[in-house]
This record gives structure tokens, C-alpha cells and sequence, in this order.
């Protein structure tokens, strides 16, 4: 089985399609986390998504790692960033690392190595190495994106390629027009190429598309356009979207999607007014709810999820 | 004097538009820098770059360095990243961080806090902390890029905003028409916009444009829309761009642009056949060489630089 395959036979026996996005900002940890200096936030952040990771990790599939959020600390952060990865991982979650990275040629390869791959003169457990999936910007076309699917595939790992992000703003450039469609759809189409000539069982490639949950009638095009694409959906909660918005996602079977949610999960303890000393308990009751919103919305779609 | 008119000022001090892409693969390091293990990698291209800049810094007004080469090593590698940048600073260089980052809304600013700005909890010396510059990637509109022009204001620092890229597929997605204008010109006219907005005394804003010296009638066409806009050339060298190629990329002074040479400087050793121990004197001919081919190109075409 590839990654693709043993990420959803995870989704499918947790009846999960929630990634918990483990985007920690310092300003927001509860106050037992602060420290000084950057090897301080680097250690409260790492405290923190392991106290995150405990709570939630037999609920979910996947996390998803924004990259910013521990480049911000330098190399302390990056070395908080591989230790989540790390413990992530032992718990049997998938891994997704948020980085959209974007470069050409050999330099693209480099990035690859780094995010889901194995650098030169790497002298520890190459299997264990880095995480399973990276989120890469399309902008310089094939000679950036076809140096990160060769290293998934040589390595077991996966790609998102971001097709239409979530944010107001992503129309700006996004919906430029190429051979009669929107830019978007196009790179959609891309991909979906590579896709279906690396499907896993599940009948999904490890070569996926982010589509933002803030555009539902956007991804009815693109869930049919892209059969073989699984789709990583950031927007959930905080930017608005809610568990009918990202049915189109899905495909009939409730397959096919992860959705994020960040600062819904990891903060929920302030937005339900609750003691910080709460945090884990409230960030794993969001978790629960986020599931059965997604998963009611997906049975009353009639995309009955998780057959049993 | 804002940071943009201070790297033109260098520029015309040592009468060079070169950048010095320090982008330093192990593979190809004189043995001398070889070692074990990531610890030993992220050590061998620091001592290499450290040779480097102390050979050819006084020929340059600055520097650029390309991330993946030094994520690629983890933690340390980050940290070789940093002492890089701190020795260039150090030495009266600009530097330029390549590490084409985009994201959104927060995430950005996350990010430009990291590479040109200040980090929460930093603790060290604020005003020499990051790069000069850094390159950004535009797919996510303007969500993505305002993050970056508010951080670089703040803190007197500069983008370079990825607008026509230097690599064979560049056009893939790059030349999707838009408002009737392939969308990488338009992406250069919202640069522009931003750009005249924040000129500083030599003309130029720091926001600036990426365009690759592999396409010379595009650089003429967006040299005349962006007037304001300073641009980063890759291309030149190992990509195949020469002298006369880059002459588009300036303004009629024979300013406004910083053209990027990384492994024919670096490598230059191994292209002339000398033995490795004459690396750094061979980078600083190499240096020496493409000042004479940028410049005398210029007088060519009548862009007379460095007036005297």
C-alpha cells in the first residue's frame, strides 16, 4: 500500500477527515508554554504540540505543520519542527508539512530532499526521515513541480500542489485564463494527469491539489475534473467555511479529502472561555465536533462516509 | 538612505551589478570541506562560503543565498545560513535571501518576520538581524505579497517578487492571459503600483522583480512598465544568459538591476580545469570576468554605468 492508500485506511478507521493543523504562535500558548528568547519559543511550541498531539492523535488521520510557524525561530524552531514530525509520526498520525515550497530544477529537488525526502550524507533512519507529505507552489510549472513527484514516488512520499487557496485575494492571479479555463483549473488538470497514472488501491494518487473550503462551488468543478487528486482543504472554522461547504470535496464514497483546521483546534480553549489549563482537553472536544460536523454533512449529501 | 539606494550605492562604489549566488552543494565542494554526517555537511558549505565572501566581496555590491542548499541540512544548516549572512553583512554586502516564501494573511507576515524582519522573543541585535531582502512567490495575490511590503518598510528591507522566471517552463502558467496581458505583466504592474509609491532617492523602490535573463524581449517590454521596480536576474551563466542577454534588465543609466551568477562563480574551479585548491582565486577571476562582460555590454549598448 502507498502512503496515499495508508493515510485514507487511516481516515477510514478513525471516521476522520479532520488534519489538525499544528500551527502553535507563542502569543496564543497558554501561559505554563512561554519562555524567553527563540530557544524558548521554539521549546514552548514543541511542549505544546506534544501536549496537542497526546489529546487528539487517536481521533484523526493526519496533521498538518505550517512551516512559518517554526522558521520564525530559526534553527530552534526547525529542530521543534522535526521533533513534532518525529513524535507525530510514532503515533501513527500522517504527516503534512506546509511549506509551499517552489523552485526550479535541481533547486526544487533540494527542497524535496528536505521536506519529504533524504539529504546527502543523512546518517540516521532514511526511512523515518522527514514527513509524508509537502504542500508546493505551481507558479514555475512542470521544471518545479516534477522534481517533488519523482522524490515522492522514489521515496514513498506525497505532494499537494496548491490549485486555489483559500483566501480572499487568491483570484487575483489564480483565475488568469489559459486554453479557455481559469489558471487554476488548469493546474487542476495537471495534476490530475500525473494523478492517474500513480493511483494507489484507493483509486487516489499521492500527487494531491489544496482547494480552499471557502470556494464550495469551485471544488464541485474540480472534485469532478480531478478523480484521481485527493484534495487537502485549509479554510475549515477560522477563515469560515463549516462542514457543508466542504462536502463537494469529497468524492460519493466520503472519500478523498482531509480538512484543516488550525487555530479552531489548537486555541479552541479561548474561544470557549475555558481555563488555559484546559487547552488539551478543549482542543481534543473540537476535534470530536469538527468530525461529527463533517461527517453529518457528508450523510446528509448522501456521501455516506466510513462503510462499515 | 533607504536599504534599496544603499545596495545601488554599493553597486556603483564597486562598479558591479553581480550577485554572488552562494548556493553550495556538498557534492561539489574541494575536499577539503568534505565531512561527515548533516552536522559536518552544514559546516563544510559555511567554511566554504566564508572563503568565498572573503574573495570576492570587495567586487560586489551583494550576495545571494539560495535556501534549499542549506535546509536541506536541518537545524545546522540553518544555522550555516545564518553565520553566512551575518559575514556578508559584516563585510559591507547585501544579502538577499532566495527562498521564494508565500503564504497568507498571517502565515505571510510569520514568514517576513523571519527572513527580513524580527522574529517574537529575539533577543540579539534587531537591527542586524535577517536579510536584506527577500523573494517571494505571487500565485496567492495580494493576501501573500502586502505582508512582505509591510514588513520590509518597517524594518528598511526589500522583496523581489517572482514576476517571469528564468527556467524552461516558466511560461507554463506564467503567460495565462489576464486583463489582455499575459499575467506575469501583470503581476509586474502591481509590483510597479507598489512600487511607486516607496521610491527612494536612487529611483527605485525596494520591491522589486525576479525576471530571468532567458528572456530578453520580455525583459525590454517589462524594464518600460515597471520603471521603479529594481530587478533580480537569474539565468546568467550555467542557465545560459551572457552580457548583452541581461542589457534589457537595466534602465538607460545602466541601473536597476542585480544579476545573479551561483555555480559558474562558485564551481569556476572545476569549468576551468584548475585544481581545487585555487577555488576561491578562480571565483574571484570568475567575478572579475562577468563585471567586465555585464559592463562592457552595457557601454555597448550605450547604458554607460558608473558615471564618474
Amino acid at each position: 500500500m502507498s502512503v496515499i492508500d495508508r493515510m485514507f485506511a487511516r481516515a477510514n478507521q478513525t471516521q476522520s477527515s479532520v488534519l489538525v493543523g499544528l500551527d502553535p504562535l507563542v502569543a496564543k500558548l497558554p501561559a505554563k508554554f512561554s519562555a524567553k528568547g527563540l530557544h524558548g519559543a521554539a521549546q514552548g511550541i514543541l511542549d505544546f504540540n506534544l501536549e496537542i498531539l497526546e489529546a487528539v492523535h487517536d481521533l484523526i488521520p493526519a496533521v498538518k505543520l505550517q512551516m512559518a510557524c517554526y522558521e520564525l525561530y530559526g534553527p530552534e524552531g526547525i529542530r521543534s519542527f522535526e521533533k513534532t514530525v518525529q513524535r507525530a509520526k510514532e503515533l501513527g498520525l500522517f504527516v503534512i508539512d506546509d511549506s509551499k515550497r517552489g523552485d526550479i530544477g535541481s533547486t526544487a529537488t533540494l527542497y524535496a530532499q528536505a521536506r519529504i525526502g533524504v539529504p546527502p550524507l543523512f546518517e540516521g533512519d532514511a526511512a523515518a526521515q522527514g514527513s509524508d507529505f509537502v504542500t508546493v507552489n505551481p507558479y514555475l510549472g512542470d521544471d518545479g513541480l516534477t522534481p517533488f513527484y519523482d522524490t515522492a514516488l522514489s521515496q514513498d512520499k506525497g505532494v499537494f500542489v496548491l490549485v486555489r487557496t483559500s483566501n480572499p485575494s487568491s483570484a487575483q492571479y489564480q483565475t488568469a485564463q489559459i486554453n479557455g479555463m481559469p489558471l487554476y483549473e488548469q493546474i487542476g488538470l495537471d495534476v490530475q494527469a500525473k494523478a492517474v497514472e500513480h493511483q494507489g488501491k484507493c483509486g487516489y494518487a499521492p500527487f494531491g491539489a489544496v482547494v480552499g473550503a471557502t470556494w464550495p462551488e469551485e471544488a464541485v468543478k474540480l472534485r469532478a475534473l480531478m478523480p484521481n487528486v485527493p484534495f487537502l482543504v485549509p479554510g475549515y472554522g477560522s477563515q469560515g467555511g463549516r462542514g457543508k461547504d466542504v462536502v463537494p470535496c469529497f468524492d460519493a464514497q466520503g472519500s478523498g479529502a482531509l480538512i484543516n483546521s488550525s487555530r479552531g483546534i489548537l486555541f479552541a480553549y479561548q474561544s470557549q472561555g475555558a481555563p488555559e489549563s484546559q487547552f488539551a482537553s478543549c482542543a481534543r472536544e473540537a476535534v470530536v465536533a469538527m468530525n461529527d460536523d463533517i461527517n453529518s454533512a457528508l450523510e446528509a449529501a448522501g456521501k455516506t462516509a466510513w462503510a462499515v
